[in-house]
């Protein structure tokens, strides 16, 4: 078994690499040559943790296994950062256990990656103003994810939280990137591309505050009962996803779907527009990417990590 | 990380550490500390293999994390047998993996704890005559448990293949006891105990073929479709289980619940004979153990062999 640790992450993936990885098994998800499995996501009754598994096997990448982890929120107390995670890739062939990797780093990475890849394939022509709604430890990880992708000259941003807007402030100032924090009026009416990453129960961005053309990446709901967006503004925009049957149940479309104001067929998984199946954006005015978060996503930059470690001698091997 | 590879297992786990540790989960489930999440479990379309995760939390025992692995039918051209499986625990305090430990011997030692334990609880006053239905690679492990609990004068055994009872023999005399190839009426109406561990997908032990006292361990069933003993003998016996919901829906008593001979309330939980909350084998004639085999029994077995290692210096420490 091969493990790479928590430290050995940041000195070995890059943004461009988690693009690749995860552009590739969304490729590979929408071909049927990739899918995930049910998650498990146990609220366990002991420090308050949520704690699961997502797995998932890509027969083209021969990526099997699964993310392990969860939440823990009283974990600053241990010195500890309170989302936990760590990914085991197992050896398709015989079924024993590859490699074991520290996935916190990797989760945002994953999560980034996404982002980018609907705002690779999604975003309005000549989109050059980005916005940002959230400025939790992700956010910074989402703007330098979407600064790769597209020719941005300045970022506007929003945090129900304004004294956190530093984080948003300082990631612009990194990309060499103006950046002013503003009102959501003016964010939406502005933004060419809008990434929201919040833990929010209720929509932040009204139908009526956005002008588009536009593309949002709705990047925080993961659970029942969050919400980023006013449930209209899915209504009324075009609408793609990591994973459909995710996406209705417990991502950001969950509302406008109970509210049967979407169906299932209004959702296009991005995978399609990778693989040249769906036009992607077309005529629309607005189109929305919901990032879910899959474990095929995990596995993706996790095998491309062990990949690079091994090439960098910064793999541990362990007999198990 | 602590990692204990399979390579070690032999050295530091024992038929007596596991079916303490099996007896105490099965207990600490009754008690309702301890529960399994729900299975993953996928035919994943590659190499005929079967994946997934047993998951679970044993909040007494601390015990958190999941076996994963699955069955690999054509692992014979790689030198390896078909089930291959690695046990993670994690820390419930933080929600950090914590160690990683090779799960095929574990799997085969918790599974004979399991029935040993349900021998222990519920075997008839002096049994005497063990029978084994089975002579696969688990039918050694199950005798050896066996025989530590009762005070066993010969054993008889049954196998489909008639050529593989040599196992069953060598065990037999490994322990000093006699050993007699029967067929099934003679085993039935001889034998005591009686321990079912095949793969079969009709009854193999009828009804007419028991005549009791007898205590019943039915190992082999664990998917739907599997079938051991002819429901009708199941319908006529006080029933136990590891974990009832599972035992009804893919373990031995699936058949007699489809056919509503039986319901879920006559299924009753192991644990709560080992905690003193139900008589256990009363005036019952014959009593049936279902074991289906839960994640929880892994984790057991794990822990107890995790902390042996760490004693005998023979736990590896792997930052990640």
């Amino acid at each position: 078994m091969w493990v790479v640790p928590e430290s050995e992450i940041a000195g070995l993936m890059t943004a461009e690499a988690a693009f690749d990885a995860v552009e590739a098994v969304f490729a590979a998800m929408a071909r049927g040559d990739a899918y995930n499995f049910p998650v498990v996501r146990e609220a366990i009754g002991y420090e308050d943790a949520l704690y699961g598994f997502k797995g998932g096997f890509d027969r083209s990448a021969l990526n099997l296994g699964l993310k392990a982890g969860g939440y823990w929120p009283n974990n600053q107390k241990h010195g500890l950062i309170n989302h936990q995670s760590t990914v085991f890739l197992f050896d398709p062939d015989t079924g024993r256990v590859a490699a074991a990797v520290g996935g916190n780093l990797l989760t945002a990475l994953r999560t980034a990656a996404a982002s980018a890849v609907s705002i690779r394939h999604l975003a309005p022509e000549g989109a050059r103003v980005l916005g940002l709604i959230g400025a939790g430890h992700q956010s910074a990880f989402q703007m330098q994810a979407a600064a790769r992708i597209a020719d941005f000259d300045r970022v506007l941003g929003w945090n129900p939280h304004p004294e956190m807007l530093g984080r948003l402030a300082d990631t612009a100032a990194e990309l060499g990137l103006p950046f002013e924090a503003v009102e959501l009026p003016r964010l939406g009416a502005e933004a060419d591309v809008i990434i929201s990453i919040t833990s929010a129960f209720e929509p932040l961005l009204m139908n009526g505050q956005v002008k588009g053309p536009t593309h949002i990446a709705a990047m925080g709901t993961d659970t029942k009962g969050k919400q980023e967006l006013d449930p209209a503004l899915v209504a009324r925009a075009r609408l793609f996803t990591d994973e459909v049957a995710q996406s209705v149940s417990i991502g950001e479309f969950q509302h406008a779907a109970a509210q049967k104001t979407i169906s299932d067929e209004d959702v296009t998984a991005i995978g399609r527009v990778v693989i040249g199946k769906h036009e992607g954006r077309g005529d629309a005015e607005i189109t929305i990417f919901d990032g879910t978060g899959v474990g095929l996503q995990d596995l993706a930059v996790a095998g491309a990590v062990v990949e690079l470690a091994k090439q960098q001698g910064k793999a541990i091997e362990v007999a198990i």
